[in-house]
């Protein structure tokens, strides 16, 4: 299999509309490797029951707001494969096969579920978000995708998909390729505690206007010894630095120097990495605003990349039967 | 809901051939319901898995045996919609939607899981083996099943159904009916210990040879008092005379006196359980070797049952989806 050209799959829950940290941990590198590589990119609604199942009217709009930050950020439908995780029956079937050779203990010492389980406040979990790292092993799976550009708190779960890859094919035959991972960069929340994510609240939307860069950015903290804007900082423990370092790399060293020497204010920085963030997001919102107005066309592209998808799918898992030599019938 | 006439959903775990207990737990009963009712039956392939999944050679020959037995006692493929679970992908997705509002340790408490994972020695659950009765509820609910003829073991599972497509309901729409269940007869074992099961040993399948019931019987335990032919008996301990309870019950009390005053010995006792159950099967071995000659006739039989199950669960799942707000669009 390695000298084959690799298969990317990759996707996102739909809970909600992406943010910054979405753009430097994966979508990035998404819209560089859709170039090269056959690209998925799965609109995890499934996953995303697994949490809001009381709220599926979130999840239907989220997969349409999601599709448009997609679209937004450069991802190119006629490159890229975009579709809906739900539509595809097969991502179902094999989560059920796999589940039959991964054991609850193991699922339950998965460290990203145990930190996602105490960060939501579970205590008894639900079996379907216990096994949500199965239901991403089927997502790998169904395409039979070699390498997935996912964030560092996604290493479990590619661990687990690996695993019941090798499993399926040690016990029937080696129909399924094992998936590598790529990790992107991680992007630090505003607040400077933990990492930019929606349900934390210190995020910066896809879309957030100019003047809302601004404003979060006023409110994002900084190094707390400086209290005077001649005090000499400590970039490297600032949020706001870091966005330097990602948004404007060119030119990080210098602000650097400046907010060790005291040299530049807080207020200023902040100014300037709003500027760079602008300057990214500029594009985004103008293609993001012309999608809007067609969503026609946006749905087009959904249904398409969807057949698509349930094409491979179908393809996959009749493979999957005959390895296991349950095909009994095709219909 | 009420008022409508039921849906009856039933079926097997496809991991062997099908026994006495099953007739009298389940068949028995399907025979009678399929003149009334809408009926589903199901290979349970799927479920097979969860205990044999590195033995898919043995389910899939499984899968024949058992419609072969289904056919030989007298389910009509005219009448009832034989299917193989793993044809239809909705019972999956059912299974995945069903596996958000279930808790990992009500299904941990359920009383058959844990009498099967300790008779089948196993300490680590795996995930689906764990979630089955999840996957039950799906194949329940796929069909719109009301009524489910099932052994008193199953309790436990129809009742997780019932407060899945109850909960379903609540959070989405009323499209799911609530189950309820139809207990068969229970079948003791020939060793006298628990029921009558193919992993235990002490059964007679639905096609043993007349030699070979007898041959059975000969072994089965008896009233360990009797040492002497004279000897005072006690039925109502004796396996044998269950079987003259169930198969030749207008002779029972008969019997039961006869042994009771030690008037009649244990091998004639045997003998005369044994004419009974070979005039039982008699018809089943007769059709049963019919159908053996006619091997694509049974599969054609799989494959449209399977094929309108298919059609069934489609519209259901669009219902579903429909109910959840999902239903983006249809493919
Ligand atoms: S000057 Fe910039 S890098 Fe330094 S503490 Fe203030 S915001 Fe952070
Ligand atoms: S006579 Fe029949 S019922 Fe009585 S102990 Fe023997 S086998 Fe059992």
């Amino acid at each position: 299999m390695n000298n084959t050209k690799d298969i990317i799959l990759t996707g996102d829950r739909t809970t909600g509309q992406l943010h910054l940290g979405h753009y430097v941990g994966s979508l990035r590198s998404r819209v560089q490797l859709q170039n090269e590589y056959k690209t998925y990119i799965l609109l995890a609604d499934v996953q995303a029951l697994t949490t809001h199942y009381d709220q599926p009217a979130l999840i239907a709009d989220s997969v349409h707001q999601v599709t448009l930050d997609y679209l937004a950020v450069g991802i190119d439908p006629d490159k890229a494969t975009l579709f809906i995780q739900s539509m595809i029956p097969e991502i179902a079937e094999l989560t059920v096969i796999f589940s039959m050779f991964v054991t609850v203990n193991s699922l339950r010492h998965n460290p990203t579920i145990k930190t996602e389980a105490r960060d939501r406040g579970y205590t008894d979990l639900y079996y379907g978000f216990l096994g949500y790292p199965v239901s991403q092993a089927a997502d790998i799976a169904f395409c039979k995708a070699t390498l997935v550009p996912a964030g560092e708190d996604q290493i479990p779960h590619i661990e687990t998909a690996r695993k019941l890859v090798r499993r399926f094919n040690e016990l029937y035959a080696p129909v399924l390729p094992e998936p590598r991972m790529l990790t992107g960069d991680r992007l630090g929340g505003l607040d400077g505690i933990g990492k930019m994510s929606k349900s934390m609240g210190n995020s910066i939307s896809l879309h957030a206007s100019p003047e809302d860069v601004h404003a979060k950015l006023t409110k994002a903290k900084t190094d707390p010894a400086r209290i005077h804007r001649t005090d000499p900082g400590h970039p490297d423990i600032c949020p706001v630095f870091a966005y330097h370092q990602l948004f404007r790399k060119e030119h990080a060293e210098e602000i650097h120097a400046s907010c060790s020497q005291g040299s530049i204010g807080c207020r200023d920085c902040k100014r300037i990495a709003g500027h760079a963030i602008n300057d990214l997001l500029a594009p985004f919102r103008e293609r993001r605003n012309a999608y809007e107005q067609r969503r026609d066309d946006v749905k087009e592209i959904l249904v398409e990349g969807t057949r698509q998808a349930r094409q491979v799918a179908r393809e996959t898992m009749l493979e999957v039967r005959e390895a296991m030599g349950i095909r009994y019938f095709d219909l």
